[in-house]
């Protein structure tokens, strides 16, 4: 399934953060990630992001089964190319 | 067609780009909107936001055309409720 994360994290927990979704998806935009996952990868990255993240920070989760089914377009700066959608 | 609107814009603009967007989406975490809109909505507020933002700034458009096909799942602080999605 392919999955768009967007946070909204503490400074102190941000790097943290990015360093642990590197890891299984793109970094598209300053706090948007975006990657193909399989549930049980996706399972374990919520996991990890729930030990790091406490009850203030905000992590969101859009996820689409057929990533056909998503677009992307973009005003400003190209996203970092993760093209993988488009 | 359901959008997901991220950008990452200089502080300065921010609030322009949050007013202009607030009148089209609905607002679920720091930077980014969501919302149902019409090919033509979704130009208009294209053409509205490329008038302020300057070339370094970026926003990001994820378009589903069928909303049921993309869930939404969080940690930490609920997004501000949209539930138009699920």
């Amino acid at each position: 399934m392919y999955i768009i994360c967007t946070y909204d994290v503490a400074e102190k927990r941000c790097v943290k953060v990015m360093k642990v979704l590197r890891k299984y998806m793109f970094h598209v935009q300053n706090s948007v990630f975006e990657g193909e996952l399989t549930p049980s990868k996706f399972n374990e990255l919520k996991v990890k992001l729930d030990k790091i993240i406490n009850p203030d920070d905000a992590i969101l989760f859009y996820f689409v089964y057929e990533n056909k089914k998503i677009k992307k377009d973009y005003l400003g700066k190209a996203p970092k190319s993760s093209n993988i959608i488009i």
